[in-house]
C-alpha cells in the first residue's frame, strides 16, 4: 500500500524549519520525503494537501482513557469530595466491557485533536488494547496492580504485545503511586520490573499534600522512595510532577526519567504549576499530557501547549519563558520519548507514518507570520484536517474512518455512563 | 422571512435549565420559543437543529480585530519590547483600508467560535464598521481620539450609527488609557461624553507597572482619576481590571462598570490574574473578552472561559471557584450588558436571533452528564456547528455565508501583513 501526500508544507520537527514538499508512505512507515518525489509516480491513494502543513502527530502521554463517562460529572468542588465522594465510587462500578467503550470515546476525541498516541493508565487495560487495535490507535499501556486485584500471571499475559512486530500497543510497568501503594503491590512491581526490564511510570508529586503525607509516612519524598526500590534504574516517566525539590530533580536526570506534565488538570484542580522553565534548564526531558476527562475535561493537546508555556510566563512574570518551537517538541519528540517510540517522533524516511495535517486556511491559523507560533498560541482543534495513524487516514475533515458506527456508540456509552453514575451505598 | 430552527435542546440563558424545543425567527428577532411551536406551519427556512444545543451568542467585550496582522508575529518577547520595538512601530503602517480587510480575518474567527458580537477598539473605526455591516456582524465601536489626529467632527460622524434602528454596529465613548492620554485628548473625551451622555470605556489597571507610573505622576489610582473625570458618570466599562484595589472597586459598584476581563492575554503577557472571584463577590458584573490577536493569539471564547475559571481555581488553591454558569453567564449576559444590547443577552421572544448551535455529536461533548460543565470545561471552536446574527446564518458546518471569496481575502491580507509588518527606520 503506497499513499502520496502531495503539496504540502513539512515541518519534520527534526529542527523548526518548515519545507514545501511531498511525503509518500508504504505500508505503515515513511518511505521518501521532500520536493523531489516523483507525484506522477503509481500510488493506491493520493492525498493533495493544498499547501496545508504536515507534522508528527502529538503524543499526549498522561491519560486515562476510559474516563469519559466522568467527564463534567463533579467538576467544581474541592479536591477530596471530588476524588472519594464522586470518582472513586463511580469507578467501582465499572466493568470489563465498559472500558472498552468509554475508550473509544476518548479516541475520537484524541482523533479530533491531532493525538496519534498516548500513555494510558486504567482499569482493564486489556479493554482498552482492544479498543486501540479495532481502531488503528497507538498506545503504551501501563499495567499495574490495581485494586480489582490481577494475579501476576495476567500482568504477564497483558505484557506480550510487546513481542509483536510493529504492534499498535506497547506496554510498560505502572503503579498509581506511592500513596495508593501497599507493600504487596510494590514487592509485586518490583518483581515485573525486574523480570521484564521495562521502564517504570507513576503519578507523583502532584499536589504539596502528596509530598507532605509522603515525608511524614515514610520521611523520605515520593522520588526518593521508588528510586530507593530502584523502580526508576530503567528510566520511565512521572506523571505531573509539580512539586520536585532539587534531589528530586538528581534522581530525575540520573535516572533519564521523563516529567509528563499536565497543566490544565493541574489548573483546574488547583494542584498548582510545575516548574517546567527549572526543569528544562537542568536538562530534564518534559512531556505533555491531558490527564483524563474528568479532571480536565478535554482531550486537547493544543489546551495544554497553550497552557504549559502560558503558565510558566504568568508564574514567573516572564512573558519570555518556554517559546513555542520548545512547546511543540514536548508535545510530538518528547511525548514519543516517553512511549519508547523513537521511530515516531519526526518525520524521517524509516519513521512511523503517524502525520497530521494542519489547516492553515482556518481563520486562526491567518495570516502567516509564523507558523509555529500559530500552531502553539492560536490553534485549536478545529486546524486539524487530518489524522493518520500508522499510515491510515483515521480522521479527515472532521469525519472518523475507524470503521464504527458512532451514533451507535455515543448510545451504548450514554446508557452505560447513566448506569455507571448511580453510587452504591 | 421567516425561519424555523426545530428539534433542537435550547439554553436561553434566562436560568441554566435546557429544555427540549423550537424557536421561530421572523426577519431578525426572535417571534416563538418552546415545544409548542408549530414545526408544520409554513417557514421560508428551516434548520434540523437534530437535539443538538442552540443557546445565546457569544459576546467578546473586548478586542482589537485587525491586529490579526501582528498574530505569532512577536511572541515570547518582553512586554516592553513587545509593545515599543515590535506593535506600535508596526501599526505605524497602517493605512485606512488594511483595518477594512485584516478585520475581516477576526471576524471570520469569531465565527467559529460562536462570537456573534464584539466590543472593538481600534484606529479607523469606520473601517471596521464598513466589515461588520458587509458580513452582517454585530459591534460596539469605540471612538477615540487616538493617534491619527481625528478631528472632533469625524468623531461625531462615528456615532451617527447610533441612530439606526436595529443597527449592527454602534458606537461608545473610549479612550485608549490613561498612560497614553494627554490633555487634549481627556478634554475632548470629556466633550464627547458630555454631549452624547454615552458611557465610557478603557483600559485599565492592566499591569502593576501602570497602577504605579499613576500613582508617581498623578498621586492617584487610574480608576480614581478617571471618576475624577466624571467619565464614568453613565457607565461602560474598563478592560483587563487586573489590579483593582478596594477603593477601585467601590467606585466601579458606584458608577455600574463592568470589568471585562482578558485572561488568556493577561497570562500570556504575564500581567497577573484579575480578581474574579472578589469581584462577583462584591456584586461587580464581569465579561470576558479575548483581547487582540497580537498578544492572545487566538479570538476564542472557549479559551477565555476555561481560563477565567482555572486561573481562579489555581491562584486561590480553590478548584470550587467560579462554576461553570456563572462563566458561560459571562461570556454571554454580561458581554451583552457591556454592549449595551439589552435585546440580545438570552433566547426569548422579541429578543434578537443572535444564536449559536453547539454539535453535541462532537465527540469532546460526549457522553452528556453536564452540558453546561461540557461547553465551559471540554469545549472549543471545534463544537460550533452554526452562528447566527440578526437572524442570518453566518457560518455553518465550518462554511461562511457572508458574501466573501475567503482565499482571495486571505492573499489580499497576506501582501498587506508583508507589507505592514516592514518596520520602517
Amino acid at each position: 500500500m503506497k499513499t502520496l501526500l502531495k503539496n504540502a508544507k513539512i515541518l519534520s520537527m527534526k529542527d523548526d524549519q518548515i519545507k514545501e514538499g511531498h511525503i509518500v508512505i508504504t505500508d505503515n512507515r515513511i518511505s521518501e520525503i521532500g520536493p523531489n518525489v516523483d507525484i506522477n509516480a503509481s500510488y493506491d491513494k493520493i492525498i493533495d494537501c493544498e499547501g496545508n502543513l504536515l507534522m508528527p502527530g502529538f503524543k499526549d502521554a498522561h491519560t486515562h482513557s476510559a474516563m469519559t463517562f466522568l467527564r463534567s460529572k463533579a467538576d467544581d468542588s474541592a479536591l477530596h469530595d471530588w476524588l472519594f465522594k464522586e470518582i472513586f465510587p463511580r469507578e467501582d462500578n465499572l466493568y470489563k466491557g465498559s472500558v472498552y467503550e468509554l475508550g473509544k470515546v476518548a479516541l475520537l476525541e484524541y482523533l479530533t485533536s491531532g493525538i496519534t498516541g498516548v500513555i494510558d493508565q486504567y482499569f482493564f487495560p486489556e479493554e482498552f488494547e482492544r479498543a486501540c487495535k479495532e481502531y488503528g490507535f497507538r498506545c503504551v499501556n501501563l499495567i499495574m496492580f490495581d485494586k480489582t486485584a490481577r494475579p501476576m500471571s495476567d500482568c504477564y499475559k497483558l505484557l506480550e504485545c510487546n513481542k509483536e512486530k510493529d504492534g499498535l500497543v506497547r506496554a510498560v510497568i505502572g503503579m498509581h503511586s506511592e500513596y495508593t501503594g501497599t507493600e504487596e503491590m510494590f514487592k509485586a512491581t518490583d518483581e515485573l520490573l525486574n523480570t521484564t526490564k521495562l521502564p517504570f511510570y507513576t503519578h507523583l508529586s502532584e499536589t504539596a499534600q502528596e509530598v507532605d503525607d509522603c515525608l511524614s509516612r515514610r520521611g523520605i519524598r515520593p522520588m526518593k522512595f521508588f528510586d530507593d526500590l530502584h523502580f526508576f534504574d530503567r528510566g520511565g516517566a512521572i506523571f505531573h510532577g509539580v512539586y520536585l525539590d532539587d534531589n528530586d530533580i538528581n534522581i530525575i536526570k540520573k535516572r533519564n526519567v521523563i516529567v509528563v506534565s499536565n497543566p490544565a488538570s493541574n489548573m483546574k484542580l488547583a494542584s498548582g504549576v510545575a516548574e517546567i522553565k527549572k526543569l528544562l534548564s537542568k536538562g530534564v526531558t518534559v512531556a505533555l499530557g491531558t490527564d483524563g476527562p474528568a479532571s480536565n475535561n478535554a482531550l486537547d493537546m493544543f489546551r495544554e501547549m497553550y497552557l504549559v508555556t502560558g503558565l510558566q510566563k504568568l508564574i514567573l512574570k516572564d512573558p519570555v519563558s518556554i517559546p513555542a518551537f520548545e512547546v511543540l517538541k514536548m508535545a510530538t519528540v518528547n511525548g514519543a520519548k516517553a512511549m519508547n517510540l523513537s521511530d515516531g517522533d519526526t518525520l524521517e524516511v524509516g519513521k512511523l507514518a503517524d502525520i497530521i495535517m494542519i489547516d492553515l486556511s482556518r481563520p486562526s491559523m491567518q495570516p502567516i507570520n509564523n507558523i509555529i507560533n500559530n500552531l502553539v498560541y492560536a490553534g485549536e482543534k478545529d486546524v486539524i484536517k487530518m489524522t493518520m495513524i500508522n499510515g491510515k487516514v483515521l480522521y479527515y475533515d472532521r469525519e472518523f474512518f475507524v470503521g464504527e458506527d458512532i451514533k451507535e456508540l455515543y448510545k451504548r456509552v450514554q446508557k452505560m455512563t447513566d448506569y455507571l453514575s448511580v453510587i452504591k451505598k
